[in-house]
């Protein structure tokens, strides 16, 4: 009933995480080195050679053969049960993610029988195997058995981690003692008990691996519990002091210690957690108009005019829309009209002409070398370069006729546009990955490898969700074998399945929805969302605009509206992200429509950026991205918390990093000074009036402990707004005030006084 | 730090689920054959006195040596993806359970890249590997890609499942088509793909696989399409008809097929999901007073003239309370006291005696030839009986003489006795299973297999969540190995996750919170979670009341609450029980415990049975086990709907099995005559009053539709009361009124005019 081709397969000669790797024969064995740079568009082309004398088959839905898949062996439960960890993907079947530096929660769900005490610890392994670190877990939610650690990976890499859970005999002994002590019972068994334990747990293995004050107390306190001459009630007393349990709760003594399974973890630089994009079309940054009208593109020359002011806002990415040809074939006008006037550049994303196609540079922008002197202008302003990568072709494009295989025919043997039926869009042909899926396969890696040779360290991916994820899968484990600096960002503005799929699968970050989350419980659940569990698997990257979407809120919210979306976006994602022209308040849509009037994608369109310092847009994102840079807390993602705000305009939320993780989160050894760093964000969401709440704080979560024998409702400590400069002195109750014509948020570092 | 004995492990001569068991090193390979009966104590006894022969060490803890326990293989995203399948266990770590003839909802969510269709099938593989069936998913949560389809395994065993996700290119090119007539473009090319597609799916190999009708219907459908004499919009018209899409459904041409894992479902006995339990303590059935006070214990051939009742009200098991030699030290009086009177008969729950273990019978109630003769008297009645097992010991157990190792000793040299401190249980001895796991193991196999050798067939497992869950894995594993069809129930009143965990590691059935679920909205949202994926895992078994347990709702409801909690369990759960009494209402508390006055537990309680009828509850027991008998879709647990009811004291819900899996469900091919079996439960919680209230029915869950052109309010089905007889003419929101001193509720067969 099925009609498939199975395509022969052969051994990789490259590790690969995929258990089988299917290719395209090939007259040689494709190497899977990083070509050097020169080299690179020569093997693209050869590939494509070899591929094209391959025999194809039209028109036949082709399935790539892949080994039958099964699911977990079994595995015994342990003596200590441990079940559901997390970050865990389909039960391991993926990688949960990390970056370098980053404060990853682990959890698990840890009890026993009976009523003796339980522990759990997180186990961290590094990629050579070794165990690079342990954790203690604290039970989070009691009634729910629920275990909490944090790890913390500190180079890149394919890590593993696990659960142990263990039986803990000492807060076993300690609560009984004290209860048979309160009671009046059994007072010698208890000691002469309490001795034995203690003989384990200052045994000399035990006691090495403790550091030698920790020791003391233990050694101290095993000697007055052995001794008979002191009354029984003291010999308990010095057993159990906050120093010893504090001792044990560092070094403890840990029986019948059983691992859960070892998950995968794998661990990215830390770009693919924390940075924020910046994106052009080069070819506006530059582009002159003639007396007559006519046009003048920018260039890559013109545009790298533009990198230090990008870099002095405090940006770590310029993203640039496709640079390739552009297909005259059905070219659309300005404002997405079908009758494209003389002289209208068409859309960037209609990609290949006669001038070539994916691996080709559109000839106004420059050469291949202005794209090196481009990069490397961005690198000279810490500026990486990340590169659109739309999966589609105009009909002008070089593959149309050289590889109608990797396009749909359709019944009269014209090559299918992309439709929607009944909508047409006549300019693009997608790509087909059905009819020869190993051939189109490696020409795709062949374009991206062509860019990664000319410095581009990032993609990002226009529309993944419209090719099918087997490709993906393979396309990012091959580039992630070879180039594991590079990341991608899945563009799946889609169904929440598809883009957590995606994510799962290997591309590093992704869209998200928060451009439409406008009203305080909706941001705010968002929020939780993308930092909870998920966030180890799909890493956001928060737009307040795209070149695609000017949403309703930034529509009618004026300066305002994009102070406040500027400040959610910095603050409520590690990775954030502004199209040009943000800084100016372009907010007039085309009719009807989410998107900017006269849209950048069909015309060129310089800016006057002499007028944003004017605006205050401009000096808000540099200082954004400043104090993002001066607190690690806002570079991680899995860290929120939300606190009470008695006004519905107005929210509060706070990410913390403890001190202990801050020299490794921060890079910088001698970074913490021995205080957690924690930022709270205070933001009205009324673009227009001023609205004023007293908020409730979450103390705990802010590191915050009230003063002895109060409950923290008068100040007690110093909340430092970093826009202003401004100090108050808070309790737990705060009043705040926020007029959206002088401030619309505060961020404030939050200290003990 | 961690002082532990790995214990050798040698190979099993016997496959086992487990990779690798760990037994205890035997002067000879231990035989897992079915012994025969008369020969399981030998064997038992050879068992213990290898393992005394064993070294053991006191007083360390030991971990038994499994296998570094590892996640799921890779497993590459196929070309249509399809994650999250349920019921799955952990990623397939532990099987989840169905019995013959159940019907198990199978869920994934399915979706792939662009917008053609996309669809998915649910594959059942029999225990040999041979694909068994094929069900069709339905789109059930269109935004969330979340599918479902029901599959219905036939035989007991090791079954597997997976879900095949694959492209439909049927209801793409229908979809378009349409769209593209009714803007008249593209009709002929449309007309022309269709064509082509019609080859596909008349291809010989695909008709081959229809009905004749199916294929006859497809095989038209294709020479209309392509006869280019007709009308356009004709041929379009002619390919898209109801029979050619529910031909299709029916078997569809599938694309790109992509599976799932494999995961697994095991399968046990019918009586594992659907059953009704009766409790005894055979001592009391019988038992005598003499004038001057003292007792005669009632035995097992008095105890047998009650099995005829017991099966007239309709119950599959008799259970009974532990039947060993009890202790006399520390034995415990009448309400629990710690001063026992001569002549009190002691817990049975304090097992073992001079006259022996767990393996013994207590004097009082006969010997093994009198217990075989009960068993045969309960199987001349169509009931099983069900044992305790009670893994603790008495301070008189032989073990404790002959197996200090299996108990914990105390720094004082003492056994240490049955502690929540400061709470002491000196007439139990815990067993303790960290110094000789093994062997201590093998002995409660022993004691396992002496029962099922005397014709036990279930047994009710006493506080399993004081025992190590590891062992209980290993157990349940050995005993289903051999003796597939023997079940067990945890009686595990704890924690959500270790109640949970029994179920996964292998407990065929749990006892449950519907104890204490006493409010509507509690108890409608727990008959939700048991009935959910959950369900697939954990089976629960639903109590009104036991021996330990009088809950405050039955203490103060009187014969009108005896009833709801009855209707409730017996239509709520396909499994539920009653511990004997019931039917006497027996409702007084032991002042400030939810337990029993005069708790049977610690006394003979004959009954006069005479008096039972008048009250009404035995009939009620009777009629609703006869009932439950006629309608599979009370012996299903995974059907269950909630409708709406204004009145708060009033609940509602139904559970449904389609036509198609009657049969099999109920084991009778011929059961169906074409219709669903559909029960409608409406119940007044109010014992006291009565109480009416409009319903609020949710039809399609019903089987029902609504006649054409109305909205089914007005009365169109028929509502059958299967408690009285009566029927009502019902719309979609009837009126109901329940006077508790007549009738507490409706249970209703549903069925259209």
């Amino acid at each position: 009933m099925i009609s498939v081709v199975k395509v022969t397969t052969r051994a990789s000669t490259t590790p690969s995480p995929e258990p089988t790797r299917a290719t395209a024969p090939a007259t040689k064995p494709a190497t899977k080195k990083a070509a050097p740079r020169t080299a690179a568009p020569k093997k693209t082309a050869s590939r494509r050679e070899a591929l094209a004398q391959e025999p194809t088959s039209h028109h036949v839905p082709v399935v790539v053969d892949h080994p039958a898949p099964r699911p977990a062996p079994h595995v015994t439960i342990g003596r200590i049960p441990v079940v559901e960890v997390s970050p865990v993907v389909e039960g391991g079947r993926w990688p949960a993610k990390a970056t370098v530096g980053e404060v990853v929660p682990v959890e698990a769900t840890v009890f026993r029988e009976g009523h003796d005490a339980v522990s759990a610890t997180a186990v961290l392994v590094d990629p050579s195997g070794a165990v690079h670190s342990t954790a203690p877990m604290q039970d989070i939610a009691p009634g729910l058995d629920r275990f909490q650690g944090f790890v913390q990976p500190d180079a890149e890499g394919d890590w593993t981690l696990r659960v142990e859970a263990w039986g803990d005999p000492y807060t076993t002994w300690a609560h009984d003692a004290t209860v048979k002590f309160e009671a009046g019972i059994d007072e010698d068994l208890m000691l002469a008990e309490g001795v034995l334990l203690f003989e384990r747990i200052t045994a000399p293995e035990a006691q090495s691996a403790r550091s030698a004050e920790d020791a003391a107390i233990l050694a101290g306190a095993a000697g007055v519990l052995a001794d008979t001459t002191r009354l029984p009630a003291a010999r308990l007393a010095v057993a159990t002091t906050a120093a010893v349990r504090d001792a044990l709760t560092r070094s403890p003594l840990r029986e019948l210690v059983s691992p859960s399974a070892d998950y995968p973890l794998r661990v990215h630089r830390r770009r693919a957690l924390y940075g924020s994009w910046y994106e052009i079309f080069p070819r506006s940054e530059g582009a002159t108009q003639a007396p007559d009208g006519t046009w003048t593109s920018g260039t890559f020359a013109t545009a790298a005019q533009r990198l230090p002011a990008i870099a002095g806002m405090g940006f770590d990415v310029v993203y640039l829309t496709p640079i390739h040809p552009i297909g005259t074939q059905f070219r659309k006008g300005r404002n997405n009209t079908l009758d494209a006037q003389p002289g209208d550049p068409g859309s960037p994303y209609a990609i290949g002409a006669a001038e070539g196609g994916h691996d080709a540079i559109h000839p106004d922008l420059g050469t291949e070398d202005d794209f090196r002197a481009f990069v490397a202008a961005a690198a000279a302003n810490d500026l990486e370069v990340a590169l659109d990568l739309a999966l589609q072709c105009s009909p002008d494009h070089p593959w149309v006729t050289t590889h109608p295989e990797w396009f749909k025919t359709r019944a009269d043997g014209s090559i299918a546009y992309a439709e929607n039926p009944p909508k047409k869009y006549q300019d693009i042909y997608p790509l087909y990955f059905d009819n020869d899926p190993v051939g189109l396969r490696e020409a795709i890696l062949g374009v991206v490898e062509h860019w990664i040779a000319l410095g581009v360290t990032l993609f990002r991916v226009d529309n993944p969700h419209t090719k099918p994820l087997d490709f993906w899968e393979w396309l990012l484990a091959q580039v992630h074998a070879e180039h594991p600096e590079v990341i991608f960002l899945s563009e799946a503005f889609t169904k929440p399945t598809m883009m957590a799929t995606l994510a799962r699968i290997g591309f590093h970050q992704s869209y998200t929805y928060f451009t439409w989350r406008n009203e305080k419980d909706e941001i705010l659940e968002y929020l939780q969302e993308v930092s909870g569990p998920g966030g180890s698997v799909m890493r956001p990257s928060f737009w307040p605009t795209t070149h695609d979407i000017l949403p309703p809120y930034l529509q009618h919210g004026g300066v305002g509206g994009f102070a406040v979306r500027a400040v959610l976006a910095a603050t409520g994602s590690p990775t954030w992200g502004v199209y040009s022209g943000y800084e100016l308040v372009e907010n007039v849509p085309r009719p009807g429509v989410e998107e900017q009037i006269d849209n950048e994608k069909y015309e060129f369109k310089p800016r006057a950026w002499e007028n944003a310092d004017d605006i205050g847009i401009s000096l808000l994102l540099g200082r954004l991205n400043e104090i993002r840079r001066e607190h690690p807390a806002l570079q991680q993602l899995r860290n929120l918390t939300v606190h009470g705000a008695d006004n519905g305009q107005i929210l509060a939320y706070s990410r913390r990093i403890r001190a202990e993780h801050l020299p490794l989160a921060s890079g910088s050894p001698d970074v913490s000074g021995g205080s957690d760093d924690v930022v709270l964000v205070v933001v009205n969401l009324d673009p227009w009036g001023t609205q004023e709440s007293t908020l409730h704080l979450n103390l705990a979560e802010l590191g915050l402990t009230p003063p002895p024998g109060t409950d923290g409702s008068a100040p007690f400590f110093v909340a430092h707004d970093l826009l202003t400069g401004e100090q108050y002195s808070w309790g737990a109750h705060p009043f705040v005030r926020l007029d959206p014509r002088r401030q619309v948020a505060h961020v404030l570092q939050v200290r003990p006084a």
